[in-house]
C-alpha cells in the first residue's frame, strides 16, 4: 500500500494540535483528580485556599482551549482541502475544539465576566433561598440569568428556537424541533400509565426497605456487585459522598461515590450501580484516544443513557435480582429472608408521584423533566417570567404528577442547576432514559439471550456488546451519529414508552 | 506615618513577581496533591498515563521558575537601589528564586537532559540491582551519576571543596569546613557511647514489642495521639503507605502517612509523631506567606530537625510516656497490664546497631549518616571511586557501629537517594537531630517546665512555642539566619553530644 505524504505545513499543525491537545487533557485530568479529592477526602481547612489554586489551573486550561494558536490550528485543519488528509480521529478532536473555541470566542470578555460574577453569586442566593423556603431571594439572580442565557442564545445563534441554541451545549445538535415531539410522547404516555397504576389500587411490598440495614454490609455489598457487573476495581475506587457522582482522571482511573443510608439500602444499591454504569463507560473507551478530548463520553445524553440502562434497564430487571437477591439475603437475613425475589423485585419498581426529581422512580422521573424543560423553552422564548415560576412549578407538578409541593424548597427552589446556568442540562436525564430504552431494543435483537445472560450473571458478555457498540468510541462520534450507528435509526420515544408500559404491566398486574 | 511611594518601574515589577509566584505556588500545590494521592489512593491501572499529565505541569512550573520574565524580574528586583523598597518577605522570595533559577540556568540544556534521563535508568537499576543484591547492576548508573554531580559542583562553583555546592541545595550555606567539625565531634562521641553502652551488658526490655498489637487498635491509637501532640485534623489527614511521609498541599491540608505493622507496634506510632512533626511545622505557617514559595519550611534540615524533636525529644522521652502509657495499656491491655511506664521508656530507647539507617535507633542513626557523608564527600573530591563502594562501606560499618551487613542490599544498596541524584541529601537527617537539640537546649531555658508540660500532656504550650519561635516563618529566613535567631548561635554539636549521654546514661544505667 502506497503511503501519502502529507502537505508539510498541514502535518507542523497536526502535530502542534496534538501536543496542544495532549496538554488540555493532561491538565484537565488533573483537574478531574483534584476535583475528586475536593470534594472525598480533602480536609476542611485546605479547600478555599486550593480552590484558588485549581481556579489558575482552570484558567490555564481556557486560555489554551481559546488561544490564538488554537485558533490558528483550527483555521488550518478544517480547510476543505485539509479534510481528505486528517483520519476520523482527528477530525473528530477538530470538531469539539472548534465547537468550544468558536461560543467562548464569539461571547464578549465583559459580557463572560459579569455572567461569571453573577452566577458565583447566584449559587450562595439559591442556597440561602432553599433552605429558607425564599424563592424572592432567589428570584432577581434566576431573572439575570436567564436574560444572559437569551443574549447566550442570540450570540450562539440557532436556527428555529433559541433554547436550542443552549440545548446544544450538552446534547450537540438537538433541537426544540426534534425534542418536542419525543417528550410529547413520552409525557402523554408516562401521565396515563401513572394514572393507571394509581387507578388500579394494587401495591407493592414497599416496606421492605423500611427497615435498617447495616451500613458496612452495605458497603461489602456494594463493592461485591461492582466487579460482577463490570466495573474494574484496579481502574477505579467507590467512596462516600453526600451526592454520588463518577469522576474520570483516565480511563485507567474512575472514581465513584455513592450514599449509604441505613433506613434506605436502595440509596447506595441504585446510586452505585447508575454511577458504575458511567465509569463502566469512562474504563471501555479504546486507549487509543487516552491522553486526548475523545477519551471521554459523546454527550450528557449518551453516558446518562448508560447509567440508566445499567441502574433501570438492567439494575431493575427481575433477573438482575434472581441472580443477586440470594446474596443480598446472605448480607442481610433478618430484614430479608422472608421476602420473594419477585416481591423484592416489585418493591424496587415502585411507583410513587413525589416532589424530589432525584428521588423519584424510574416512571415519575421523566415528568419531572418534562416540567423543566417546558419550563426552560417558555422563559428562553420569553413566553413566560421567572416570577411567575412558583405557580407554574407547581400547576404542572399537579397536571403530570397528581401532586403540588407544600412550599418552593420542595418545589422550584429543588434543584442546582439554575443557579450555575446550567439552562437546557435537564433533558440530558430523560434523553439518557430514551437512548437506553432504543439500547435495550437493539442489544435484545442482537443478544436475544440478554435477560438470562443477566440471570446468570454473565455481565461480561453484556458490558462486552456495550464496549464494542458505544463505549470504545468515546466521544469519537456526534449523540445523533452514534445513535444512529448502534441502533440503525434516530432517537424514537416508542422504545421508552413500550418498555415502561410492558414493565409496569408486569410490576402492578394492569 | 509617611507612605513611601515605590519607583513605578519596580512597583510594576513586583506585581508581576508576586502574580508568577503564586501561579508557580498554586501549581505545585496541585502537584503535592496530585503526588500524594497517586502513592495513596490510586488505582493502579491508571498511574503510568497519570505520570504523564503531572509531568506536563511539572514541566510548565520548570519553564515558568526559568522563564526569561522570571529573569527579568529577578534582575529588577535585585537591584541595589530595589533592595531598600522591597520588605523582608520579598526579598526572602527572591533569594529563593534567584537560587534556583541560577542554578538552573546555568546548566547546559543538553546536559540536563542527558542527566534527568540517566537517572530515570539509574533508578530502575539500582531497584533491580537492590533485589538481587547485584551492587555491579547499579555501578556503572552510580559511576555516571558521580561524574555529573561533580561536573554540576563546578558549573555552580564554590569556594573550598565541591561537595558545598551539593550540599547548598538542601541545606543553604552550608559547607563541608562547617559540617567535618561537628559530624567528627558527634561520630566520635557517638562510638565512644555505643561502646559503653555494648559493654556495660544492661538490656531494655525490647521484647515488650515481640507481641502481636491489632492494627485497627493501633490506628486508633495513632490517630488518638495526634491532635494531642498538635496536629489539627481539620487540616489535614492521616493514610497509610508502605514508606511513610508527609505532605502539604496547603497550611490547611498537611497530609501525612504511617505504616501499620502487627509485630511491631513502634513502627507506626514512631513513624506517625515523626510525620506529625514536619506536618504540625507547615500547618503553622504564617497565612500571610499562603500562595508563595515562603509556605514551606526553611530547609531540609530544619525540617528534619522538627519531626526529630517530636518524634525523639518529646516522644521517646520519659515524660510522654507517663502521659500517653496509661492510655496505650488501655488500648492494648493483653500486650501491655504487666509492662511499667519505666520499662517501656527504657525499651523505645533500646539501642541496637543494625544495617539498615531506617530501622536505626537514636544514636546509632547518626553513624550511618556520618559513614555516608564521608562517602559521598570522598567521592566528589575524586578520592574514591564508586567500584570500591561496597568494601568501604562494610569496613566503615564495622568501625562505627561494629557490625558487618552480609549482603550488599543490607549495606550500600539500601538507600534510594543516589539513584535519583541525591547527593548532599543524606547529611540533612542528622543535621536535623543536631538543629533538634539546640533547639532544646533553649526551649528548655524559655520554658524551664517543658518536660513537666509533656507529662501533663500540654502540647499546646511547647507547639505555641515552636509555632512562635520557628514554624511560622516558613522559609522567610536562611537555615543558619533561623537557628542563630531561635538559639543565639550557630549550629554547635556539643548540645546532641551531651543530650544523647544523659539520655542514655539514664536508660542503660551508664
Amino acid at each position: 500500500m502506497e503511503q501519502k505524504v502529507m502537505d508539510p505545513v498541514l502535518q507542523k499543525a497536526l502535530e502542534q494540535f496534538t501536543a496542544l491537545d495532549e496538554k488540555i487533557t493532561h491538565f484537565s485530568s488533573i483537574i478531574g483528580l483534584t476535583d475528586w479529592d475536593q470534594k472525598v477526602m480533602a480536609p476542611k481547612k485546605g479547600r478555599a485556599i486550593f480552590a484558588k489554586a485549581t481556579g489558575t489551573l482552570r484558567t490555564e486550561v481556557f486560555k489554551l482551549m481559546i488561544s490564538s494558536e488554537m485558533g490558528v490550528l483550527l483555521e488550518t485543519l478544517s480547510k476543505p482541502e485539509s479534510a481528505k488528509e486528517l483520519d476520523v480521529n482527528t477530525k473528530a478532536k477538530v470538531r469539539e475544539y472548534k465547537a468550544y473555541y468558536q461560543k467562548s470566542k464569539s461571547i464578549p470578555a465583559d459580557l463572560f465576566q459579569e455572567y461569571s460574577i453573577l452566577t458565583a453569586q447566584a449559587n450562595d442566593a439559591w442556597e440561602e433561598a432553599r433552605a429558607n423556603n425564599d424563592f424572592a431571594r432567589f428570584l432577581p439572580y434566576l431573572e439575570k440569568i436567564v436574560d444572559y442565557k437569551r443574549k447566550f442564545a442570540e450570540i450562539f445563534g440557532y436556527e428555529e428556537h433559541p433554547y436550542d441554541a443552549l440545548l446544544d451545549e450538552f446534547e450537540p445538535g438537538l433541537t426544540v424541533k426534534r425534542l418536542d415531539p419525543l417528550f410529547a410522547k413520552l409525557r402523554e404516555s408516562s401521565v396515563r400509565l401513572l394514572e393507571r397504576i394509581r387507578g388500579n389500587g394494587k401495591r407493592t411490598k414497599a416496606e421492605i426497605f423500611q427497615q435498617s440495614f447495616e451500613i458496612e454490609k452495605q458497603k461489602a455489598f456494594n463493592r461485591y456487585i461492582l466487579p460482577i457487573i463490570g466495573f474494574d476495581l484496579d481502574a477505579g475506587r467507590l467512596d462516600e459522598t453526600v451526592h454520588p457522582f463518577a469522576q474520570t482522571v483516565n480511563t485507567g482511573d474512575v472514581r465513584l461515590t455513592t450514599r449509604y443510608l441505613e433506613k434506605n439500602v436502595r440509596s447506595a444499591l441504585f446510586g452505585t450501580i447508575h454511577e458504575a454504569g458511567h465509569g463502566i463507560y469512562e474504563q471501555h473507551v479504546t486507549p487509543e484516544f487516552e491522553e486526548s478530548i475523545l477519551q471521554s463520553g459523546a454527550s450528557f445524553g449518551i453516558h446518562e443513557s448508560q447509567s440508566r440502562f445499567l441502574e433501570n434497564m438492567v439494575g431493575r430487571s427481575k433477573e438482575f435480582w434472581k441472580f443477586f437477591f440470594p446474596k443480598l439475603q446472605e448480607y442481610f437475613p433478618a430484614q430479608l429472608k422472608n421476602v420473594s425475589v419477585d416481591d423484592f423485585y416489585r418493591a424496587v419498581n415502585t411507583v410513587e408521584p413525589s416532589f424530589i426529581r432525584v428521588e423519584a422512580d424510574e416512571l415519575t422521573y421523566n415528568l419531572h423533566i418534562m416540567l423543566r424543560y417546558e419550563i426552560e423553552k417558555a422563559l428562553i422564548a420569553g413566553e413566560i417570567e421567572a416570577k411567575d415560576l412558583p405557580v407554574i412549578w407547581n400547576q404542572k407538578m399537579q397536571d403530570y404528577l397528581g401532586v403540588t409541593p407544600s412550599t418552593d424548597t420542595l418545589g422550584v427552589l429543588q434543584d442546582v442547576h439554575w443557579s450555575f446556568g446550567g439552562i437546557g442540562y435537564f433533558p440530558s436525564y430523560s434523553l439518557g432514559n430514551l437512548y437506553a430504552a432504543q439500547i435495550l431494543r437493539t442489544i435484545q435483537k442482537e443478544l436475544p439471550d440478554f435477560y438470562s445472560h443477566i440471570e446468570n450473571g454473565r455481565f461480561d458478555v453484556i458490558q462486552e456488546w456495550l464496549k464494542e457498540n458505544i463505549h470504545q468510541y468515546g466521544k469519537l462520534y456526534t449523540p445523533n451519529e452514534l445513535i444512529v450507528k448502534v441502533t440503525g435509526e434516530e432517537l424514537n420515544a416508542d422504545y421508552l414508552v413500550e418498555y415502561l408500559e410492558k414493565k409496569y404491566a408486569e410490576v402492578y398486574g394492569i
